[in-house]
């Protein structure tokens, strides 16, 4: 193994220049290779080698990292020259479900590749800095070998296991918390704006609220592990109540709140269960289907 | 104006136990009063005095500090007694709506107080440190005056203007993402234990995510002021493809993903209204009602 492994990097949106860029300026050898070619030029005026063709881009290095839209766009992009990625590493780096992922393993096992599925959770400007974080499910050995490749990505690389759909799973069951995160700061900013403040004016209020729910998920991922919900740092009932005020607001700054209804819902059918003075995190039991 | 003011709290239950605990602690004469009156007992072990009536407790000091569920929770407490209320300073801290926080100052008004609404945006176990936020909004001479005694409550403490109702509404505003961004957490739990992982497994990645979320509000922000939606870190078709991986995971782990619904039709009208290749932020604009 030389001290720079040869990389190979497919898809170069905004994610994949960025992955792109941190190999070369780590000094690796880096292939790009993208189906709107000129995507590459950027990255070749850098440093990196544009391969002529998929399968010289695949036969160029001994890892394959992609950065294409989901496990389905993955497939079909590399399946022109799916012969080449034997003996090969392939590393994914997408969205997508963990179904998708574990198709995708099948798949590149039978091309003879050993697959190893990431998830990246950041923004592109943040590849490359050491506590940006990424993660990792599949073959323990591609991971083994190419780690210290890997890591040049971000300086918070982590193995999650052998099932090559854990990055998925976890990218989906962390992920889920920005959209609707998202949408309540919009609301927020578009109240502020109903009464002639800047959006702007909350930001380092809301980075703090979110730290603070940050503080809370340990004790909350306990309860859950648990299923003991009696010791609560926050009711069920209290959340109830403050549904009230969402209304209120709502229709004070004329806002469209419809989205909260599932949310109460939930609440209501939290409380009529008998969980009204139990954790907020009781919820989650709400949340599972029955068997 | 003595070194330290003596102070009164009214509403004992775990952030009103708190905020008198950091006042006796810091060396202020300390009356308490609750309508339960045993949730006194640990507060008075530890160097507050109990009032024998709601009259005495407010007669005590000059600066009355309410901790009670509501503004209208907060007037009916405080009724019985309300004539005392004359010349001195009333500092709400509780939730509740931007309209009742300005029915609660035209109360407190008319009983010859001056009235200064707060809120607290953290837990209990967070009162007293330095970083703990406290915004408030009313009467910029009761700010003034006990800025110093308020400081006591946690060191990041903001005044944000004369209109009684400004931290009631900044609360509304930066705290409706706590219940979406906890369910969102509460479903990625049950999603891994219906893998057999454990919900503590994932509290390490999702306090980085809340970060990450953190650390795009600022450009969220500037284009929701600007309006300005055509340079986007994340469009709205980024989004709109997720929502297929929701419903797949849903299925896969058994999950009631029904709460996605408004998120998704706000994705599909946003796409549907062209604004597929804006930020995600534009999102905003649909939550604003028709005037």
């Amino acid at each position: 193994m030389p001290a720079h492994t040869p990389v190979t990097v497919i898809g170069l949106g905004a994610m994949g220049s960025a992955l792109a860029t941190a190999f070369i300026e780590a000094g690796h050898s880096t292939t790009v290779w993208n189906r709107t070619a000129s995507r590459a030029a950027p990255l070749v005026e850098t440093g990196a080698t544009r391969a002529d063709s998929l399968a010289a881009a695949i036969a160029a290095s001994p890892l394959i990292v992609t950065v294409v839209t989901t496990y389905e766009a993955t497939e079909e992009v590399l399946a022109p020259a799916a012969h080449e990625l034997k003996g090969r590493a392939l590393v994914t780096l997408n969205s997508g479900s963990p179904a998708g992922a574990r198709r995708l393993a099948v798949w590149a096992e039978r091309q003879g590749a050993r697959y190893l599925g990431g998830a990246i959770k950041n923004v592109p400007p943040a590849v490359g800095a050491v506590d940006t974080l990424l993660y990792y499910g599949g073959e323990e050995s591609v991971f083994a070998e190419y780690e210290q490749t890997l890591r040049v990505l971000g300086g918070d690389t982590v193995y999650l296991g052998a099932d090559p759909d854990l990055a998925a799973l976890y990218e989906m069951a962390v992920g889920g918390t920005l959209l609707p995160a998202l949408v309540g700061f919009f609301q927020g900013a578009a109240a502020l704006q109903s009464r002639g403040l800047e959006a702007a004016s909350m930001v380092r209020f809301a980075v703090k609220w979110f730290e603070m729910i940050g503080s809370v998920l340990p004790v909350m991922a306990e309860e859950i592990d648990s299923g003991d919900y009696s010791k609560p740092l926050s009711t069920v009932n209290v959340f109830a109540a403050g549904a009230a005020h969402d209304a209120e607001l709502g229709k004070e700054a004329n806002l469209d709140v419809q989205w909260h209804k599932p949310f109460h819902d939930l609440l209501n059918q939290a409380v009529e269960s008998g969980r009204g003075e139990e954790s907020i995190a009781s919820l989650t039991e709400l949340l599972k289907g029955k068997p």
